[in-house]
């Protein structure tokens, strides 16, 4: 059949109007955030019902077509682009929540809600929806569910594999499967829930998702705390978790710190210059609570483990903290920054980081790294700046070269070359680097058994 | 080959002395806390390392022998019943904590680590690990794993799945799999640890297990409160989770109550009669804490949901008003009660369980149901006592009767035919009542994927 013809069928499965194939359309719908790869769809279908999607799925088996779902187009690794004549299909019109049962504190949300959307019904509701990131006024529930979307509240409340209660979802047979029916305990077997989250879509698109809400968290409190080295920051982390629940422990360095604090509208949080920087958060929900957080404060200081430190003491100084953490990526984006989100176990970080830092100061003395991320989960976000004289292109090959280095000592250590942006595209090639042979053939074995065609979502986390 | 010459074989890969084929070990490791099924296992088999269980797993292969795992043998569904002639591969001498990590606060376990160990091994660094039940003395983590164990704690800390930061299993075709490697966050495909969590060993067997601990709770504190009727409990749970985090929402029936005090040993919450009684605890880690609860318990009164009530104010009152609810299944053992473990989502409780009380009431009048469970995470613990003057398989033949309604009813409210007590064999036939058919044909082919030849633990969850 000709791609007019398959267009012309492709039209008559969803409403009028709801196929689009303008250059404009095909452009914006074809791509993530990432900028590596030239979007290049056939058509962007736009369904708006769970039978809608299962018509596109059945049709896309028939006559051997690749689709690729699109969300709010915030991911970073190009599992969201579809670069080789693929349909798209977009979540935007199925958006609406659905339903809400206030004793279980569960949302029945279509794959289209956008992040924001549920935080702020939930806020409604008296109620909270913890996971939280930069782009969460554009993400969509169902790309959050693909990629298991983390985050700055991860070290408390965790992925968004935690608050997924249950999942319905189209495979790429086109089956429709009830996950878990939004059930806290269901030991029947595997639990084929767990398989969809993470999976970028490529064993099945998620049509309807049932997310939990937690209680509202009291008086949110934040500290940002300054640390002679690299080191002090886990006797820190672990004297606040013996006594409390953090809800966030992030850190930054001097370098990250400086940028920020050079756009001049974010106050310095004191003084002392130092090193790194924690911020952590806790809930203050009652006097004693604040008290002991103090304290802990104080013995950290007389530890040496902290030089300077300071608390917020109202929700005005809450956000200031919290900017001089999340104006980062925006900030350094100046720089085109060469960027990598990795991960090990939190107890190896320090020398995880110094291992990158060495090598990377030792080929390239020129290149300035910036630091930050969630480093209570073990999750460090690598930012290498390209200096002013440099030309793009060289910086990019460069950085190549580095990408090697830094996975080399992903693999050393046991980590993960994606902590929490996913494979997609961009990481695909470095998979081994943190999945052996077998678990990679394991994982083709399984999307087959979903999706034998391979029309869904292909070459994405693997060829 | 001949049986013997096969055991013999067998004995060339485990250590001296490490198969054992005598009737004593064959009956005693061929069965788990169920009675339905008489063990009928080719041989024992203990081995001490890795490499033994591989060794053990392609041999199988070879030979197209059947394994069946074994662990503390406390489960309640038949799935470590070798009953048609496997070799149980036992773990008892794979028992060893191998590593902890303070500042991951993980601990490394062999699958033998008897539940207990952990929790005591925990308690000694000062931590928690959250995971209990009644069996919690005998129950080994890699059942603990294999069957996604539940039990008390569930509403704030979730199942055995939560804890699980890593796996090291070897699949049915005897590949040895690291899975997730402890990581937080880890974005690299599938998450195929989370598919050997509840799949009963049907997939491959946990060799090693990373296990997270948590925080050791603060001065725990429980309530028992005493409620004018079902529909009152549910406003209970609601406006104490608005104020705080729960550790534990456990309920019981009048009945339930009458048969522990009957007992002798454990004193009565309080004077008034109630047709049901909720027990939950909390962290009563700052005074203010405490004074929250019991203003709550009070707004509870004056809203009429509440008749009732008590507030632990020692760890020894604490640890006598959890008598009254974990005392229940060992005293109501003494009239061979029919036990079923069902769940719904929570704010379906009431309807459901009146629905089955009532058609039980119905067909079974003379049957006395006791009612307990962890009714904040919806989860049911049903009972059915045999009245005295019954003879025993006429009771259980009635039973069986009540089985298929009881099972309609769960359907027909979206719950689970297995709560937490895993498929295994003795639900195997009524797992339609839970999933479609496409899921357990997705079940079936993943099998396929990590077991070809069909040789782990056949029989459990489907045939």
């Amino acid at each position: 059949m000709t791609n007019p013809a398959l267009i012309d069928e492709l039209k008559t499965l969803v409403e009028p109007g709801k196929v689009l194939t303008d250059a404009d359309s095909l452009n914006a719908y074809g791509k993530d955030w990432t900028k590596h790869f030239a979007p290049a769809p056939l058509a962007i279908a736009f369904p708006k019902s769970i039978e809608q999607v299962q018509a596109i799925v059945r049709w896309a088996n028939e006559h051997k077509v690749a689709l690729v779902p699109s969300g709010g187009r915030t991911g970073l690794s190009a599992a969201a682009v579809a670069a080789h004549g693929e349909v798209v299909v977009a979540f935007d019109y199925m958006n609406r929540i659905l339903r809400f049962d206030e004793i279980d504190r569960t949302v029945v949300c279509e794959p289209g809600v956008v992040t924001r959307q549920l935080q702020d019904f939930a806020a409604d509701k008296g109620l909270y929806y913890p996971v939280d990131f930069a782009s969460a006024g554009s993400s969509q529930i169902g790309g959050n569910i693909g990629t298991n979307a983390g985050g700055i509240k991860v070290i408390r409340y965790g992925m968004t594999r935690n608050w997924v209660a249950g999942l319905k979802v189209v495979t790429g047979k086109g089956d429709l499967l009830e996950l878990n029916k939004d059930l806290i305990k269901n030991a029947t077997g595997y639990d084929l829930r767990q398989l969809f989250i993470g999976a970028e879509g490529t064993l099945g698109f998620v049509v309807e998702a049932t997310m939990r809400l937690d209680r509202a968290p009291t008086n949110l409190t934040a500290l940002v705390l300054g640390t002679p080295d690299l080191d002090s920051i886990m006797p820190v982390l672990h004297a606040f978790q013996d006594k409390m629940d953090l809800t966030a422990f992030e850190f930054f360095s001097d370098k990250a710190l400086a940028k920020v604090l050079a756009r001049g509208d974010v106050p310095a949080p004191f003084e002392t210059e130092c090193p790194f920087y924690a911020l952590l958060e806790f809930e203050a929900s009652t006097e004693e609570r604040a008290e002991q957080a103090l304290a802990t404060f104080e013995h950290c200081v007389e530890q040496g483990w902290v030089l300077d430190g300071v608390m917020s003491q109202s929700e005005q100084q809450l956000q200031n903290l919290w900017k001089l953490r999340e104006y980062i990526s925006e900030t350094i984006s100046h720089w085109t920054p060469y960027k990598n989100d990795v991960s090990v176990t939190i107890g190896k970080v320090p020398a995880f980081l110094k291992e990158i830092d060495a090598i990377v100061a030792e080929h390239y003395p020129d290149f300035e790294i910036v630091w930050f991320g969630h480093i209570g989960d073990g999750n460090l976000h690598l930012n290498i700046l390209k200096p002013d004289a440099m030309d793009k292109d060289e910086f990019f090959a460069k950085c190549a070269t580095v990408n090697k280095w830094v996975f080399e000592i992903v693999q050393k250590y046991a980590g993960s070359i994606s902590a929490e942006h996913g494979v997609g595209m961009t990481k695909r090639d470095y998979l081994g680097y943190s999945r052996s042979e077998a678990e990679i053939a394991c994982m083709k074995a399984i999307k087959a058994v979903f999706d034998p065609n391979g029309i869904m979502n292909p070459g994405k986390i693997f060829v």
